[in-house]
C-alpha cells in the first residue's frame, strides 16, 4: 500500500460515494481511501507501515508462494462475497501444499462508478475471513480503470506461507493404490451462484461453501503425518477437472464409485435442472486428498472431527493407467468415463 | 498455474486465435493455453511443477512481500508494454525495501476476444523481463471475463524477496538534515505513454524508462552499506507524490532545487504542451534516495557508474518541518510548495 497522509479535510462519503478515476491517481483522494478504508479494515501491524511492500521474518522451512485472480459474478452470493473469496481461494492454494499460511497481499482493481458502500462491504468481508483466518493482509494495490473498462471489482490476493519440515505433498505424487478422498458435498459453490445469475434465478436453499481449508488440513497432517501424497481444492472444472489434473501429472488413472460421492439433494436438483453435471461445479470450501490406501480411514476419521470434513469420504482409488483415464461406476452400476471439461460450464465462478 | 496435460490434438492458434470464455473455465482449453502459451515462455523448474502453487527454499534473512495490478494503456508504447512493466514494476517495490527480489507470481485477466496473438507477444516480454532480471515467475493464474467487462488484459504480479542482514531502509526514516536524490532523468514514462493516446498521439522521441531496479539497488548497498534511509520508485502521481507520501511518512519536511532535478527536454517540451507539471508525471525505471549527508556525494557516485544510475543528482534536503511541508527552489529563484497531487493527472499510467 502507499503511504497515508494522516488529515484529509472531509471523511470520504462511504455510504454514498462512488469510485472515481482519481482514487486510482496517486495523489490524495487514493491516499485518503487507502487509509479510510483499507488500512481501517485490515488494520495489521504490517500494512501499517505503509511502505509499498510488507517485511516480515518467515519461520524457517520450505516456503510456498500462490495467486488467484477473482472476477466472480454476482460479486455478493448466498454464503460469500467476492472479498471472503478471494481470502479463502487463495489461503487454500497455500494450504493445498502442506503448508500454513502466513500473509496475504491483495491487488485492486475497481471499475469508475463502482459504489463505495459495496467496496466497504468487499473489504469488510475479506477483513473479516481473513481474520478468523488469521492470515493478515500485509500489503496492497489499487487501481482504477474507466467506466465500461472493468466490471466494479476484481481482486487478484496472493499468499505465502510454510511448509513444515518432512511434508513432500504434490499433485505428480499420486501412486496405484492410493485411495481419493473428498472433503464434504460438491457442487454448493457453483449452484448458489448460479442461483443469483441475472438469467437464470431459481429458488434453492445451496449456500456456498467459501472457507479456508487450512485448519482442516493441519488437523489431517498432525493425524497422518506421513502418507499424504496430493491435496487440491476442485474450485474452477469442479472435482472432474482436478482429478484429471491429478491424474495427468502423476501419470496415473482412477477409478471413482458414484455412489459414495457426497452431494446435497438440493444441489442435484439444481443441476438437473440446469443441466449441469455436479462432477464439473465449483467449489470453494473442499479439498481432495489422496493417500496410501493403510492411512486412508484414518485420514477420513481425522476429517470427521473437523468441522469442514464431517462429511468426507473415501470415493475411489488410484489405478495404473499410463493414458490418465479417470472411469466412475455409476449408481445404476455401469460405467463411464469422467473427462476433462471439453468447453465451458459455468463462467466467472471465482 | 494448473496442471497441463501433455496432449491437446490441434495446437492452440497464436497467431489468429483470440481469447474465449472457455480459456478461463478451468477445462482443457484453459489447460492448454497455460501449457502452450504460460509455461513455455515463463519455462522454469517451479512453475513446471504445475501445482496451484510454487514451493522454495528462501535464503535466510527478512523477507518481503509486494503486489502490483497493472492496466496500463494502451497495452503497447515506446520502450515497453504491460507485460514487462508488470515484471519491472514489482520488482521495483521489492526492491525499494534494499531486498534482493527471489521470486514473481502472475495473475492475468483477460477480455474475451483479446488476440492470442498479442497475449503472446505480452508474455514473451514478460518472460524476457524476468530472464534479464533473474527473477523468475512460478506461479500464476488466468481468468477470462466477458467482452465489455475488461480491457484486453490486467496483470496483477507479485514479488517475494529477502532483505539482506543489517538493512534497515523505509519510508519513515528519513531524518532533518537528510540528503535526497533521484537516480535519473523524471517523466519519461509518463509522457512516453501520453504520445500514444489515442486522443492525443504528439510527437516525440522519448521512451518510457521501464526497468528493473535492483541492480542499481545492490550497487548503491554494497557502495554504501550504511546511510540509505529510503528508497521508493516514483511511479504514479511522480516525484511528488513519492516525496510527499515519505515526508508524511516520516513527519519531517523537504526541501528541493528545480534547476538540480534532471529532466530531458523533450520530456519538458511535451509537459508544457501537455499542461502538466513533470513533477508528477509517472517513472518505472527511477528511484529516489535517501542518506545522510555524510554519504550523499559517495551514493550518488555509485549510482553514476551503474548503467541506469548515470544521470544521478542530489536535488534537496530533508528539513524539520512538522507539517511535512515540500519547497522548492524554482529555477527563477522562487520558492513554491510542491503539494500532493490533488486531482487526477494521467490515468492508468502503470
Amino acid at each position: 500500500m502507499n503511504e497515508m497522509p494522516k488529515r484529509f479535510g472531509a471523511r470520504i462519503n462511504l455510504r454514498k460515494g462512488h469510485v472515481d478515476m482519481t482514487h486510482g491517481s496517486g495523489g490524495r483522494a487514493m491516499a485518503q481511501l487507502i487509509e479510510e478504508l483499507f488500512v481501517r479494515h485490515f488494520d495489521n501491524e504490517l500494512l501499517s507501515q505503509s511502505n509499498d511492500q510488507a517485511a516480515f521474518q518467515p519461520p524457517s522451512g520450505r516456503m510456498v508462494m500462490s495467486t488467484d485472480g477473482h472476477v466472480v459474478t454476482p460479486l455478493f452470493f448466498p454464503g460469500g462475497d467476492i472479498g471472503s473469496l478471494s481470502v479463502h481461494g487463495t489461503i487454500n492454494d497455500v494450504a493445498m501444499s502442506g503448508a500454513k499460511p502466513l500473509y496475504l497481499s491483495a491487488g485492486f482493481i475497481l471499475e469508475e462508478g463502482f459504489p463505495l458502500a459495496d467496496l466497504e462491504k468487499i473489504v469488510k468481508s475479506m477483513a473479516a475471513a481473513s481474520r478468523e483466518a488469521n492470515v493478515p493482509i500485509v500489503t496492497g494495490d489499487t487501481k482504477v480503470v474507466e467506466k465500461g473498462k472493468g466490471d466494479g471489482v476484481f481482486i487478484t490476493t496472493t499468499g505465502v506461507g510454510v511448509i513444515p519440515d518432512g511434508i513432500q505433498i504434490s499433485g505428480d505424487l499420486a501412486k496405484p493404490g492410493d485411495a481419493i478422498l473428498v472433503s464434504g458435498h460438491i457442487g454448493d459453490h457453483g449452484v448458489a451462484l448460479m442461483s443469483k445469475r441475472d438469467n437464470l434465478e431459481f429458488e434453492t436453499e445451496v449456500a456456498s461453501d467459501s472457507a479456508a481449508l487450512h485448519g482442516l488440513v493441519a488437523a489431517m497432517i498432525d493425524e497422518v503425518p506421513d502418507g499424504i501424497h496430493c491435496l487440491r481444492d476442485p474450485t474452477r472444472g469442479g472435482l472432474a477437472a482436478t482429478l484429471n489434473e491429478i491424474a495427468s501429472q502423476s501419470g496415473v488413472g482412477m477409478h471413482l464409485q458414484a455412489a459414495d460421492i457426497p452431494i446435497r439433494n438440493d444441489v442435484a436438483a439444481a443441476c438437473e435442472l440446469l443441466g449441469l453435471d455436479p462432477l464439473y461445479v465449483a467449489n470453494e470450501g473442499k479439498l481432495i486428498a489422496i493417500c496410501a490406501p493403510e492411512v486412508a480411514e484414518r485420514l477420513r476419521d481425522a476429517m470427521h472431527k473437523h468441522p469442514l470434513g464431517t462429511n468426507a469420504a473415501v470415493i475411489g482409488t488410484v489405478n495404473d493407467d499410463e493414458h490418465g483415464f479417470i472411469t466412475m461406476m455409476t449408481e445404476f452400476g455401469g460405467s463411464r468415463v469422467v473427462d476433462w471439461l471439453a468447453g465451458e460450464q459455468l463462467p466467472r465462478i471465482c
